[in-house]
């Protein structure tokens, strides 16, 4: 096992904490575990291509239009699937931030220019500032709320930055993949304005929101129906699981999860936070369900290995380009081969009292 | 609903008896479906993006090395990473064939020529004649056992075909993905010569085997190693679900499955051909759990429409390429908008004994 590996990568070791994958502390929900034991039987059919089912209840629960919608294996599948359709010789993207994007890119034959977000303004996006960035590149890939800061840009900003990459013919790929963990997601959502703006798609996920990554299921909401109808139309046709889809729409009916998870994750985010304060670190502010941190005084050494000797995983963020000041950003080009040394930069996430009680003794005690 | 769609797609009808989709007609095992049901409440996690377990037991299944081995989002998902890595700028195929590899092709920005198998031979390759063909061709797609006729190439023949092909730098595609359901896969399979042909590429599928078309399982046995690891790095990490890869390796667990399988689906297609033949419909020789056959007399109008009234679903051939007597072949490219009209040729798949029977009642009535 490696240092920088994606979260979750738990396979081949011995993990019973697993603080490095940002999914729903909950769990998944028990109404979609039970709907999934029961449709077993029926999973030797296959799925529909089109996922009609889940896509007439998505549309009803975004007020999207069912045009503008398409499902994927996960969100990655429709990042794949864009990156593959539309070629950027050159995308942009702010970092520190989730790293698939450069690699989709790079695997469809592009280059992917970084935009360095400062530190010293605790990673916080100044449109402006980005907007005056984006000559020469094709598509802009912003995260919000990002990972793995956890900050969100309200929509208001997110507009203006839409607006320029209008007028200057860069499409905008927004992943709101997390979007669902902040308190109010409709002062960030760029879902209600999406009507207006051709060139953006939003991505989504189910794996994250209702903790089912295991069964892949995301889906993007584009400005542009055709370019929805494109990316069905660009893999092959059966690219979405029974069970996912099945899942997804069950997801879709529970009742209290979300406000249960907002109300988990604000609680307890303040409670691991001032638990690494206390311990010395520095502590990212965030917005969502995990939490970026440092050992800006160098005083625990190699944080993740002494934490896999507890059994317990967090990511190592040695390999999120851009994290850390300037002159000293790790600067690895993301999905660079390791092995990466320890930065010194950490994410966990949120995950349920007792174990991030067990995660800040655990720490206590090094 | 149109003619011409992939078996299976039964979404937005009302079919109770579907025909028109290969998988095994005994169900999901129900090892597998008890393994799924006993793991549900572990799909929040992410899967294993190298699919490690299952890996190490297909190996072991197969007696081929765990390195050659890579696993898919069904074999299709191989087929489109293949597609846009290799990029062929010409594939050919023998048709009438499973019109999925050109639409891999033609997404990747390749096009595709049809080698016409000959009506007047029952659809049966030449070997001889295909080599004559190669020229020109960078990959060459053969499909064994063929999709719709259910005819395979012995693997002596095969290996000639991947000795020519590699000789003139046709990379060879194989696709077994019926290979399980021949009485006997071994004289058939070319698994046992991989190791010999950096050249070619196998694919199998739990799909059809299994039935488990809904779970979305397929790996490919490659030749080169190397081949292997770029196609697992090709797309997203987690192309794989959780049910899936828990799905796989309990499938491998199953004793008597295949031969139960093999045992009804011989008897139930020997019942469904004469009872077809008795109807005055052409049948073509099948290996496996399919049957072609024509209504070449014309006696049943759109047989395919009529069947739907009684709630079944038959495949309509009507958009296979090359399917039919030279001057007369349906001549659609693979993946061509519709609507067609109906074409005379049908796929039905063989059922359990009783669904059998009930078709053949039905058709009797007409």
């Amino acid at each position: 096992m490696e240092h920088g590996l994606h979260g979750g990568d738990i396979y081949g070791s011995e993990i019973i904490h697993d603080f490095s994958v940002n999914v729903n502390p909950l769990g998944l929900p028990e109404g979609v575990g039970q709907a999934l034991r029961e449709s077993v039987g029926g999973w030797w059919r296959y799925p529909d291509p089109q996922c009609r089912g889940l896509v007439r209840k998505l549309a009803a629960y975004h007020h999207v239009a069912q045009e503008r919608l398409v499902c994927g294996n996960g969100a990655a599948d429709l990042l794949y699937r864009f990156a593959q359709m539309r070629k950027p010789r050159q995308a942009l993207t702010p970092v520190p931030t989730f790293s698939e994007y450069e690699r989709a890119v790079r695997a469809a034959g592009g280059e992917t220019r970084y935009y360095g977000l400062r530190e010293g303004q605790g990673y916080r996006l100044d449109v402006d500032r980005l907007i005056g960035s984006l000559e020469g590149a094709e598509v802009l890939f912003l995260c919000n709320p990002n990972n793995p800061t956890g900050l969100a840009l309200p929509k208001g900003q997110v507009e203006k930055l839409a607006k320029a990459c209008g007028q200057k013919g860069v499409f905008l790929v927004l992943d709101e993949c997390f979007c669902d963990f902040l308190q109010d997601p409709e002062e960030f959502s760029f879902l209600g304005n999406i009507g207006k703006y051709p060139g953006v798609m939003v991505l989504r996920a189910f794996t994250k929101t209702y903790a089912m990554a295991g069964l892949r299921l995301g889906y993007a909401v584009c400005g542009d129906p055709g370019l929805a109808q494109r990316l069905q139309q660009a893999g092959q046709p059966w690219s979405v699981s029974l069970p996912a889809q099945e899942a997804g729409v069950a997801a879709l009916d529970e009742k209290g999860y979300l406000a249960r998870t907002r109300e988990l994750v604000e609680r307890e985010r303040g409670r691991l936070g001032e638990g690494l304060k206390r311990l010395g670190f520095k502590v990212f502010p965030s917005q969502v369900n995990f939490l970026l941190f440092q050992d800006n005084k160098g005083a625990y050494g190699d944080l993740w290995a002494r934490c896999r000797e507890g059994k317990i995983l967090i990511r190592d963020c040695c390999n999120f380009p851009g994290l850390g000041p300037p002159g000293r950003a790790t600067g690895h080009k993301a999905g660079e081969g390791g092995p990466w040394k320890a930065s010194g930069y950490y994410r966990i996430c949120v995950r349920k009292e007792e174990e991030n009680q067990y995660l800040l003794r655990w720490l206590a005690q090094l």
